[in-house]
């Protein structure tokens, strides 16, 4: 009854989307996959890449006839295409997204899809990324050891209730066993503690590096010359003030709470550290964050 | 009249000592290296490596036989030191050192050196370095491409003043032609300016790791699996948490209030970014960061 997967369709081919692509050919797929994006430079590169083989004018048309549909864009962007499909998919097809929270995405999911009648939804989260966005930086190893997360609590369940249909079922385990073949590690989590174990884990590590990289902007800007002196650990700590705004802005928009808590936290650490650069409590922090590395 | 360089000790054979030892025989130096450590097992590893050819017991005897005594400790322990070797050095001898702030280091060196009848001190500050310290990570590329400070603006005019032998100026300029065969970019700042500057590019990303890396501990401490989620932009952000206190205490202590007034200002630059995760100053932030790093 279940038809193995053969027909992908990518919305977004940019990094995420395009590394997606060549891990599924890397990993041994043989099937076609499509490539649409906003941007015809992306999906030309993505294309030229053999990341897509087949490009589309009219990505409804070509959702109606994929199997797994992967949403590859930032956070609103997919919450859009949720909308514009969940009219035209059909039971027997499977969505699924790279985004990166989940608590809203995967209440939508279940809103939208994952219902009699409805098409399946599979909210995942790959635990990988550059700093720098686009097909041309594309990379089937991007993924390889890394954490790939689904906050499938809430879809395993509809499945046991029988609203998910059993196509849609078997493309979302199949979906999972080639992410498996990228090298990754499936976890699942509830969709609310991922966000906030991403606020920690890579939303605040973001957003730092965003403020340290703006305030060496503002400090030393006008002596670019000096940054060199910074060496490795400084090149490292402000690697990520090169991520674009176009996808943080949604992280930051759709995960405020656990985020602005993370912050906080931190700002309340640098401040009780430097109220002790001249006192044993120094010593506790480098003990304590020494610790965390082992 | 000038020897060339062919007698060496280095003080502190532990990363950067033993690293610096590896260098000159890369860059084919051909003299005598001996080292010194107050953990033995540190020498021993740097004879092992190769790092230097001679070990030595007594360290004061060994200095008033070398030309160049590299002194490769910690701040505190390069002022203990140039208060040892201040009353047996000679005036044809060169002391210089690596130590990571040089506003004290610098004024003890004019007081004690670099005056008629005494030696000569040359305030040195390679930016490279690892997060793991000891010998057995001594690496001769280790210095490669990096910048190599030297706070020589009072030294220099000493030996305008003719305070300095021609001998020790004569090692000073033979020691940097070395650095410089090391791959290094040799640049010389006032002291007070070099320990502005590295209070933001060195000294504020390290503390900064040290505070989000325990805030990590503290917070997902208990659940070390969930650490693996974060990838690589995680462990880069965490990377100088692994960093030895017993060395960036000497930092703390020796450049308190340019530290203090780094950590401040990205205290409050995170402060205005939480408080504007919702807000078109956001943009504005990604867009900072995005110019400090082109």
């Amino acid at each position: 009854m279940s038809q193995p997967l053969e027909r992908v369709l990518i919305l977004g081919t940019g990094l995420l989307g395009a590394s997606t692509g060549l891990a599924l050919r890397a990993a041994g797929f043989t099937g076609s996959i499509t490539g649409w994006d906003k941007d015809p430079k992306q999906v030309e590169t993505a294309l030229a890449l053999k990341a897509v083989d087949v490009l589309c004018d009219d990505p409804m048309e070509a959702a109606k006839a994929a199997q797994v549909i992967l949403l590859a864009t930032p956070v609103y962007a997919i919450l859009d295409w949720m909308e514009l499909l969940s009219s035209v998919l059909q039971p027997d097809q499977l969505l699924t997204d790279l985004g990166s929270t989940k608590a809203v995405i995967t209440a939508t999911g279940n809103r939208l899809f994952n219902q009699p009648g409805r098409a399946g939804f599979l909210p995942g989260h790959p635990m990988a990324g550059k700093e720098v966005s686009g097909a041309t930086h594309a990379d089937a190893a991007l993924f390889r050891d890394a954490v790939w997360i689904f906050t499938t609590d809430p879809w395993i369940s509809q499945q046991r209730e029988g609203d998910l249909s059993p196509e849609a079922a078997s493309l979302g385990f199949e979906w999972m066993q080639w992410i498996r073949a990228f090298g990754c590690r499936v976890i699942e989590l509830e969709p609310a503690r991922h966000d906030e174990l991403v606020a920690w884990v890579s939303h605040l590590p973001q957003f730092l590096s965003t403020a340290l990289t703006a305030l060496l902007q503002t400090e030393l800007g006008d002596a670019p010359e000096l940054t060199a002196v910074g060496g490795r650990a400084l090149r490292e700590m402000t690697r990520l003030g090169a991520s674009p705004y176009s996808m943080w802005r949604d992280v930051a928009y759709t995960n405020t709470e656990a985020v602005a808590a993370a912050i906080h936290a931190l700002e309340q650490r640098l401040a009780h550290l430097r109220e002790n650069l001249r006192t044993p409590e120094l010593r506790e922090e480098f003990e304590i964050a020494n610790r965390f590395r082992k």
